[in-house]
């Protein structure tokens, strides 16, 4: 792998073009009108405008972006995470032109994105996956029938959905018909798929994630488990590694199923499967995997020392892993927040504009991924989140009283940030105590707090 | 400890406020007029101006200071690097005041800052020295005879001196007469003290240096050395950790030295046993000792994953220490570069003024120590170092690499700085061989390489 072009903005942009530079890669970096002034088009070798400020003239043109490729004669594309990552139509076209798609192939990638068949693909392989129906549910009776042996209440997910989107809880008969059909309504028109699923709703469970890295020779490790259970309406704020609620057997448990979910599909460079972690019973199910580097790895590359983009760049070059599962070893605590420019006292309103200061903090243990400077003016067309905020200490506790300093010194002039919010979750009894499940934030009133 | 007044400025004032936050210490800071905006002052809890701009009025005025630390019921100073850090007569000052100087007790201070009584010191604590003379030389005749005896060339220092200041070479008798005399009579004038001793002079060396810790139970351990011989006019410019140009059994032998010179001398804290390095001859000789905290400490920090500010202010409250020579490990490489402002193509000119842009470089493997923002001035009274740029990676190679990138997107206007140096450093071919010594930059013509 000689270039690269970057199909993404923001933080992640400017995160794959440093490691690009640190292996001697040159880089291309496109952008939208919007972003002639982002950080990632300063930093990379070349840089391409791909069209107007929306996403889907720019960011998500296929066309553009691959002309852009051949045009500079780049060998891999990589897609960073969000807009074109878990697209395999691009993925495939990317192949079709003989470009590396820098992530798994679009085989891979289309498994795991069509929800029912990923269920069905782990279940085979036996991944524990939470009790539910096998495949779509093919009528209102069928799904009412798989309902009431599994019980209420009952999770409806639209199979072409992720992230939070797509999803409907029933606890009732009742509350079954109607949920089924408004899911598969907004499901046909979000994702152009009306087709549903259904599982067991486990009411109180945390998010654990197992990352994965597997090579194209039929390698693949794990890396250890991401804890990121603190989440406002499905979207991670905060993430951490290792877990507080993990033991070592149950570490070694959820890494192997992850790992034989990554082999089932065949998959190649850095992937993330997610778990439902129930404390109470100590017990994990599959929830999906994403087929792309995720915003939270960070936390993983601290605890454990390992690059992941650089390993992309690696697997995706066609060279074997370099070491084994063995070889993985985990040192220390990583916390993430995620810095989004938002009004947490305005329920979590937008703030784009003009940063008139910015000063991330600095020192030991302290790393911070962001595309801000002083004078940036961030667009409204994009993801909110601005910055990434990482600690690093021996324990956990010490890990939340860096980050708690770091947050304190974060300079962000000129529009709203998160910090005020994760300040107040840093110092929250339970937060600290390390025992929370996904509904931590529906429960307290952090910024209140 | 509950608060700590900081006698210090610049980036190891902040290094130390962030030091005490994290373990939940008060911090007061003390700034000249000069330092009004200064990034310490907006960090501290508290903020007490000492004084006019020159240092003599201000940083190194030991009532003003001590008054802000009794008016605010510090329970200790921490005097950072160079000002009072090696001033034996204001840790007496705090011990009548019963006021904890963070660091060694005025006496182990005095023994180390007196340099033949230091030689002395470690030659009777089985530490190997340089040969030379016993103590100060007390005549010409009994100097030249020493010089004779252990043969031409020849180095003269003044007891007084250090950190390459009152040092002068004679290669024969008719220099060595006009050089002692000299020297005598310039360490009369700036250090107040004549006496001088002689070492046989060792033309290429590297300089390597063991960082120790000592509670004030009687334990100490080392962490490994740091090699600082990337040095212009014996002012080190980076170091890194570990050493190029160590066995692991001379590690441990370098280490094991280190521990018994501090403990020859009651060591209590953070201090460093600087040593020449043959490496021809795979021999070290006892350099001098830095009874304080040293600019260069971070990369012993990320490759033991110790904090050692954290570790002085445990040390000064009395703790013991929480661990072991056998628990200590070395992880990885890290490098640190001294960004100056100074003009590198002007021989190093100090360039103070306005930074109208400051946009630090971040992401994995990154750690800037800095107090600089956009809009900050650099006074023109203090040292020229602004930030210190430490990378972290499992290599040199990889640290190098992360170096070249980390400077390429460190953003400094409006003054000039040493990071072209240090980008020209970081592709030259015998610094990336690892094979130098301290005469490198003598040899090479760095910049124009």
């Amino acid at each position: 792998m000689k270039k690269v072009l970057i199909a993404n903005r923001g933080e992640i942009a400017v995160r794959i073009i440093r490691a690009c530079k640190e292996m001697d890669i040159e880089t291309v970096a496109v952008y939208s009108e919007a972003d002639k002034e982002a950080l990632h088009v300063e930093l990379a070798d070349e840089a391409y405008c791909i069209g107007p400020k929306l996403s889907k003239d720019s960011y998500l043109n296929f066309s553009n972006i691959i002309s852009v490729a051949k045009l500079t004669n780049c060998d891999g594309i990589h897609p960073g995470y969000g807009f074109l990552a878990e697209n395999s139509s691009f993925a495939e076209l990317c192949e079709e032109c003989d470009i590396m798609f820098i992530g798994p192939t679009s085989d891979a990638i289309s498994k795991m994105g069509t929800k029912d068949v990923a269920r069905e693909t782990m279940r085979k392989a036996g991944v524990p996956v939470v009790p539910g129906s096998t495949g779509i549910v093919a009528s209102e009776e069928d799904g009412l029938e798989i309902a009431e042996k599994i019980g209420f209440p009952v999770i409806i997910k639209a199979t072409a959905g992720g992230g939070g989107k797509g999803i409907r809880v029933a606890r009732s008969r009742e509350d079954f018909i109607t949920g089924l059909r408004m899911t598969q309504k907004e499901a046909a028109a979000a994702f152009g798929n009306p087709g549903v699923y259904i599982e067991k709703f486990i009411e109180d469970f945390r998010h654990i994630e197992i990352q994965v890295l597997a090579d194209s020779h039929g390698n693949a490790v794990h890396l250890g488990e991401r804890d990121c259970s603190i989440q406002r309406r499905m979207q991670k704020l905060v993430e951490e590694a290792p877990s507080p609620a993990l033991s070592p057997e149950l570490r070694t448990e959820m890494g192997d199923a992850a790992v034989k979910a990554a082999l089932a599909v065949d998959y190649r460079g850095a992937g993330t499967v997610e778990f439902i972690f129930d404390a109470v019973n100590q017990k994990f199910y599959f929830m999906e995997m994403n087929t792309r580097i995720q915003v939270e790895h960070p936390v993983t590359e601290m605890i454990t020392g390992v690059d992941l983009i650089q390993q992309q760049l690696r697997v995706a070059s066609g060279e074997t892993l370099s070491f084994g599962q063995e070889d993985i070893t985990f040192k220390g605590w990583s916390i993430e927040c995620r810095i989004n420019a938002e009004n947490p006292a305005k329920n979590f309103m937008p703030s784009a504009g003009r940063v008139d200061m910015y000063l991330p903090p600095g020192g030991l243990g302290v790393r911070i991924d962001s595309a801000m400077y002083s004078g940036y003016s961030i667009p409204p067309y994009y993801d909110s989140m601005v910055a990434k905020l990482i600690t690093f200490a021996d324990t956990r506790e010490e890990a939340v009283a860096k980050m708690k300093r770091a947050l304190g010194e974060f300079v962000i002039e000129g529009v709203f940030t998160t910090i005020p919010f994760h300040l107040k979750l840093m110092d929250h009894e339970v937060f600290k105590s390390g025992d929370f499940n996904t509904k931590f934030l529906e429960k307290y009133d952090v910024l209140n707090s």
